[in-house]
């Protein structure tokens, strides 16, 4: 393994605003990409569009592409996530047209833009870029474990899907709502539509993963915070390693542990038992000290979504009573969030 | 990140027996693989072949590509590392000799051999393979963090480029000399050109790499050993996700850990010292308790090739009193070595 390299570069950055693109969906759990861009990414969007026989509606102005382009959009991206994450054919003359206007293409799904031969062809005869969120960029380079900068917040979770990239978003709000100069730092495929741009650390190889870590958030002023999205879990038995990469590569000043209230096991994993919220904490400290020595643990985001309010108000009040620490579920407006936000800012 | 895959499969075996390349060097330094593969799979070495004015032998018979094509030999290696890892265009008569006499190529320098037309037009033509084994499998299952059968040893390191290969072969070798069913398993591309299989680990897209390890050292029987090659360090800030993955997926029951004595920061990184033995033992004993309850520590490889032979001994004595486990230095037989095989094997 060769040793450092030149200091990162920060990640590009996607054409905006966009035209969000609906397929032919009649089921709007199918839309979520959609709904995640239009609620935490609105001023990146300036419309959608649908096939003629789509009937989903996130409610935002219907534009044709050659409309979104006059008016300024810089691409076309799927807002749809379909099982299977697939590209259906009937999408195809809708995307089509959406080169012909000026239009790039952004996907997030499985399946490749790049790999629709005539997709391709297209973009080629007009000099249209198709950007699947889901391939790192060509050039990282090796971490260097150079101190950076400015201040950095990781969202650190016992497990995967429990709520890391939705506390960032959250944090990364009240902090700007606060005044402060803020960047959400995405490290997943919505993460990076709603950013605009990131590294889709899970598809980065393993040797650069630590420095594309790095890459994601350069040095930056010394108020300047970056609200990372943590990955996986020390603790899985497939992506601790993701994990400790992006620790290591962020080099995090605070993290936020999240966690889902009531969940006993790793998804998908029945055999492995979660870890605790403390042992996560304890953890994630002692690995991450390796990179930053003043390392430190703000508080606890905790996913009460099966609770009723009033059970969950109670069950976050005991946690932070028995971890000592702010807690609080960020769906949850309240008293609770403002002590998390203000503990990671103290 | 989806969950839980099939099972892994065993990964491919390189066409052997080898005819080992030393290119026009003049340089013995630069035929460290070569040296490396006489040494460490002597009997997967047919002969040798050189260009017209190479100057370095490795003492085995010389061979032309057709004789050792008539002789058995199913590849020609490239046993030589030069600075850079290129393939000068001086070797391409000799490698397309190879391919014209039957012979796949197999390469496991920076440069690619298929990132060079003329050799992969030949071998498309001549129905040849090339080879390059810092190439990782295309289709690696995700974790699945299932306990698998068989037993299996794990070196680790203090740091990169100390020891873990090495120490590994050393320990397979005196494990098959005690009439133990063992495997070495290579994790690196010298490694793997020794053993005629394994992944090249820091290749491996990161949400895959503890599902390489998986694949690497498959179930086995009750009483065969995996002895597997480790890579990085739990406290390296570049490569520590890929020797979390590998510890997690290899599932060791046994360690060893591997330092240099007198080292005293990490290889290119003058800013981060290098953790203790003490420290890199509990360490991974604690991550990998995760996906192996039974873990434990074996004893350390401590490589004194600095010291005196008097020296060294004295070092070794001190360390293993202070550590109160066996330790040896591999590279010097006796009674601390075959001490430190029990150990692993009790």
């Amino acid at each position: 393994m060769p040793s450092a390299d030149p200091p990162p570069r920060e990640p590009d950055v996607l054409p905006q605003p966009y035209l969000l693109f609906l397929g032919d969906i009649v089921e709007p759990a199918y839309a979520k990409t959609a709904f995640g861009l239009r609620d935490w990414a609105r001023e990146r969007c300036i419309g959608e569009f649908a096939c003629a026989d789509g009937k989903v509606s996130v409610g935002l102005p219907s534009l044709t592409p050659a409309q979104a382009h006059s008016a300024g959009a810089g691409s076309l991206v799927i807002g749809v996530a379909n099982p299977g994450g697939r590209i259906p054919d009937s999408w195809l003359p809708s995307l089509l047209q959406a080169l012909e206007a000026g239009l790039d293409l952004v996907g997030g799904m499985h399946a490749r833009l790049g790999g629709i031969a005539v997709l391709r062809e297209a973009a080629a005869r007009l000099g249209r870029r198709l950007i699947d969120v889901r391939e790192p960029p060509r050039e990282l380079p090796m971490a260097s474990g150079r101190k950076r900068s400015g201040k950095r917040l990781l969202t650190v979770g016992t497990d995967c899907a429990i709520g890391k990239k939705y506390t960032a978003l959250v944090l990364s709000r009240a902090f700007a709502r606060r005044g402060i100069d803020v960047d959400f730092r995405a490290t997943g495929q919505t993460g990076i539509l709603i950013a605009g741009r990131g590294i889709p650390m899970d598809a980065v190889v393993s040797d650069f993963a630590a420095g594309a870590a790095e890459a994601l958030s350069p040095d930056a002023g010394a108020d300047h915070w970056d609200v990372i999205e943590g990955q996986g879990s020390l603790f899985h038995p497939a992506y601790a390693g993701v994990s400790l990469a992006l620790l290591h590569g962020s080099q995090p000043d605070v993290i936020v542990v999240c966690h889902e209230h009531g969940r006993a096991h790793v998804l998908g994993y029945p055999d492995y038992p979660l870890p605790g919220v403390e042992d996560t904490i304890e953890l994630a400290l002692r690995l991450g000290r390796r990179t930053n020595p003043a390392i430190r643990c703000a508080g606890v985001s905790l996913n009460t979504a099966t609770l009723a309010p009033d059970q969950a108000a109670r069950v976050i009040a005991a946690e932070g009573e028995r971890l000592g620490c702010a807690v609080a579920d960020p769906m949850r407006e309240g008293a609770a969030l403002d002590r998390l936000v203000e503990a990671c800012l103290a």
